[in-house]
């Protein structure tokens, strides 16, 4: 293993044993931990290991309470409301999972919302969990305000991404729509940034509301807590690419989560005691349908005939959501999960504070 | 009354005569009138009483049997997928969604996979009326295959159209999304090709599967029924600027409508017998979630904070999703609805054929 990969379950619990130092109780540092490696191994460091810091800024800025538990406000056979009490995302997220897996075994069909959580790492792995047991998954979330609305020059709405799994039959890998609605994750425009590199048009608007390639000031102004400038959302500025389309879709997963859940949307998030985060989540049944490996078998068809298609010269295979991020993972859990040099050095700085045994690659 | 408008009432008697010269039975021209002549009235004529010539064809090529009826082929409490058997699309997505309300009046959602349908109009409609039921309403459909995957070169998906509506409180106008998953319409590149006018990159691509401005040679590629060249999904070509979301999106609409009926996919749409087009319905009841009307009244609060935030300067209004259209609606009723030139005479050439009074103005 060379000195940039490390084995999946000793990543696993060195980044548990951080958590516990930051005062997590041990089951939502395993939770937590997990939800941050998973994200490494699929090649998501942005929701990954090096999220640590953001984690210990939450618990630190009084965000996120690691003894707090969710609390069930409302209830049907199909649905329930989760008050999170600001505890930990991942632990909030496994008991609203566990409720919405529950329902839907039972009727069929789970609908959950929560308000007064916090960040749950990657929405796809809520999502694809569910399909493992042959449901369609949905899991969305808003976060922290970074986009702005079409025409409008505030940010209000978070990157609020849309996760949705649909199962294609027993042992093969779901489809899985993962994606931020905003037209790229927020990390891309700090690594322009770093780099000192020019943004296409399309993904981030200045002060004015006005498209701009000028990652640096983009930055500033998220830096700057700055009311104005920010993210654009798929489809880009004004309506020509259909930026009205991907401003709709960002606000959907917003009303779907906090307008649902009754909580705090995003404009409103992070301002403490809690974020205010809040999430949904859905699973229904593929035996809704007819018999589950039938409709399975007939999703995974059309699947093939998308990836037996005829490609662009020079593109070697045409990708259906999720194979990328599945594919990496096995790699991943044979060869080592591949952590960064910003990360390593994290994790090494984590290690020196709390005395813990350094990971070794 | 000026020339071009005309009386809601006196439109929609005519459009169901002329749908009843062409065979439909007296009940499936009057739906389908309805719906193409509210399209006109939310001015989306692109889905108005113009495609009267696309709704002649789809009888004279096969593909819509008006005097058929659908069929429930699997039910559960919570959902059904019924065989359209080639019937015309209203009358079908009629049947589907008074299966879909009816199981969410009992048990709280109702989800309805259909196969074998037709064109079913504007999804938004479906969408809106179960929210006047205070129900989140959700209506999807593939269509004639015209869309490109990233890094493909045939066209494989419709333009699949996602729409959403959420009540926001008695007498009010919902949040209604409705939306192609394709960066515009493909009405839209015929309109560009008829002028004469250069398209923004990220509307279609070429035969070689790269991005074109050449609206007539975008056009004369769909004409000519090659396989190869189409429209671009949300986020145009490549990765870069999310196309690959737009894909995902496109994809979804594809599986949630052909995959759960176990239908066939937009690739394969319009070979007679039947135009194969497949639909996906569901409702959900506000209380799921609490009282329907705080839960409703949170959604609108929501919207309200966007509607008055700041704008970029020059524009003098921020949008909710269906606000644009619901007001024209209104408009219609009072001042009569707008019909273009070609689709008078459209509608005057239906006049004389079929020895009807010709629509007065």
């Amino acid at each position: 293993m060379n000195e940039r990969l490390f084995s999946y379950e000793e990543l696993k619990e060195f980044t548990a044993s951080v958590l516990e130092s930051l005062g997590y109780p041990a089951d939502r540092a395993a939770e937590t931990a997990r939800v941050l490696v998973e994200a490494d191994t699929r090649g998501v460091p942005s929701h990954g290991v090096a999220r640590l810091s953001f984690y210990e800024m939450n618990v630190k800025g009084g965000f996120a309470v690691p003894g707090a538990e969710p609390e069930v406000v409302h209830e049907t056979p199909l649905s329930a409301v989760i008050d999170g009490h600001d505890g930990i995302g991942p632990h909030v997220s496994r008991f609203a999972l566990g409720k919405c897996l529950e329902k839907a075994r039972s009727v069929g069909a789970g609908f959950v919302a929560v308000r007064n959580s916090n960040h749950f790492g990657m929405a796809g792995l809520w999502a694809e969990e569910m399909a493992r047991e042959g449901m369609i998954g949905m899991a969305f979330t808003n976060t922290r305000k970074c986009a702005i609305v079409t025409y409008g020059r505030e940010k209000l709405l978070g990157t609020n991404p849309i996760a949705v799994a649909i199962p294609t039959g027993t042992g093969k890998a779901p489809f899985l729509l993962d994606m931020a609605t905003t037209t790229v994750a927020h990390g891309k425009i700090e690594v322009y940034d770093r780099r000192d590199r020019e943004m296409p048009l399309g993904w981030a608007v200045d002060e004015n509301g006005r498209g701009s390639t000028d990652a640096h000031h983009v930055e500033s102004l998220f830096k700057g807590d700055m009311p104005y400038g920010g993210q654009l959302l798929l489809g880009g500025e004004g309506e020509t690419l259909g930026g009205h389309k991907g401003y709709g879709l960002g606000l959907l997963v917003e009303l779907l989560c906090s307008g649902l859940s009754m909580g705090t949307w995003s404009l409103n998030t992070f301002k403490a005691p809690g974020s205010g985060i809040t999430h949904f989540f859905a699973a229904l049944r593929m035996d809704l349908f007819g018999p589950s490996e039938d409709v399975q078998a007939h999703v995974a068809a059309i699947l093939d005939d998308i990836r037996n298609s005829e490609r662009v010269e020079g593109e070697d295979r045409i990708y259906i959501h999720g194979e990328k991020e599945n594919e990496k993972r096995a790699c991943c859990m044979q060869r080592g999960v591949f952590i960064d040099e910003a990360t390593r050095k994290l994790l090494a700085g984590y290690a020196e504070r709390f005395g813990l045994t350094p990971l070794e690659s």
